[in-house]
């Protein structure tokens, strides 16, 4: 898990129109979302555990992409289920500085992650190989006692805790959380990697998917079965008969070893 | 629906490999397992609802393929929604006589297909644009009278139905399917197209996975949402604990259009 990742040029060229742009346009921060699932669109076998899917070169192509995002953001399963470290190990940003790696952003509405001194994403920050996460949480939380030991925990390496609001169905509004990470970060693209609920919340409905800059999903040759943790939306959301299958516009599908890589637009 | 497809040479040399050999190796009929999904594993967005997925492309490549197979396959849930025509329509098998065209066959345990002089593949066969399915029923079942009566369509213009034993969940074994296509029809190759039912129980078990010479899995860039017909096997059978996904080899992505098509062996 420590080794510094390479990404062969003939492919990062091809995904170089899918990555934020050089100047950003807009006043919200540009969006990519990406992720990998087996055929049968699942991220793991189950909720709470961490299933190996993609290969190699899929890795290191996750951490070329972290290297052209200001912030990396997962929900809060996600961080309790993988302890991830949530830095850039690619060439020429390993060891260039810890200003060069993205800002870890914790989704936890409700304040579920048990961060601590030992967890990998702060171990990463002590050794100056990535950066303090920021964790999002519920307006009015965060003032909690055990989350004043956690916030404690973040800021002593230059994390924090940032109370947002949430809508009328206990979540956040995804143009609140840019908002906010552009207003209290100066993130100006982030890089929305899962898990599942985060993710589709972001195809749900019309609203959000208009926030997505660029999609990258990679793909495994595997099928792991009814019962996964799986990306698809809810048609419920906003009246059934308001759903619309979302559809990448801008298509491109990158083989890579045994996975595909499919970059679009929404 | 009527046209007559090409499909091109620089596509088609990419998918030589994964067609049945030109000269069948063993007693069983080559399987080659073949369908289109969304990213989020959906053959349909709901049973009983035909939704079309992939590009014209993609459709050519069926009619290809199945120019190279003596039999297509589909379960009953499919011809009762899709009333398929179950022809090739490529360019050199159209016109050149029903010999060349491959055998529909349609597996229905419980007799559920109310097959008419009407329906499309019976039509298909009428304008000698194709040829009459065979119906795979319970043993025993096929003497009823209302089977009776389906028996006549279909047979008057050469097709029929062939009773099979089913095993202590009611359902064909795919060993027996196969056995049965070559004793009573000579099949040499047949392509399992859907729908859901059909696909998982082919991948659900190690057994039906070894009968499965080559897997052609074609993906369209949208998200079809919960509630849609999946490809995604059960985890439940033989056991929780027995359950090993599936995992392709000698993949092969090859883009087609909007879609990726996805070459591979069990």
């Amino acid at each position: 898990m420590s080794g510094t990742l390479t990404f062969p040029d003939h492919l990062s060229t091809k995904i170089s129109p899918y990555l934020p742009p050089a100047k950003p346009s807009n006043d919200l921060p540009h969006l990519t979302l990406t992720f990998a699932t087996s055929l049968d669109s699942a991220l793991s076998l189950a909720p709470g555990t961490q299933t190996h899917l993609s290969g190699p070169l899929s890795k290191a192509m996750t951490h070329y992409l972290r290297s052209f995002h200001s912030a990396i953001l997962v929900g809060v399963s996600t961080a309790v289920a993988d302890d991830p470290g949530l830095n850039c190990r690619i060439e020429g940003v390993v060891g260039n500085g810890v200003e060069r790696q993205p800002i870890p952003i914790i989704l936890d509405p409700k304040g579920r992650w048990e961060v601590t001194d030992s967890s990998r994403v702060i171990n990463t920050a002590k050794e100056g190989k990535g950066r303090a996460p920021f964790v999002l949480v519920a307006s009015g939380n965060w003032q909690e006692d055990v989350l004043a030991e956690r916030k404690k925990v973040v800021e002593r390496y230059g994390g924090g805790y940032i109370g947002v609001d949430l809508d009328d169905n206990g979540r956040f509004r995804w143009k609140d959380i840019l908002l906010t990470l552009k207003r209290e970060l100066g993130v100006e693209s982030v890089m929305v990697e899962g898990g599942g609920s985060v993710i589709n919340s972001l195809l749900e409905d019309e609203g959000s998917r208009q926030l997505v800059g660029g999609v990258i999903v990679t793909i495994a040759p595997t099928w792991l079965g009814k019962g996964g943790v799986v990306v698809s939306p809810d048609r419920k959301v906003g009246g059934d008969d308001k759903y619309t299958p979302p559809r990448l516009k801008e298509v491109k599908w990158i083989p890579m070893e045994e996975d595909v890589v499919l970059c679009g637009r929404l």
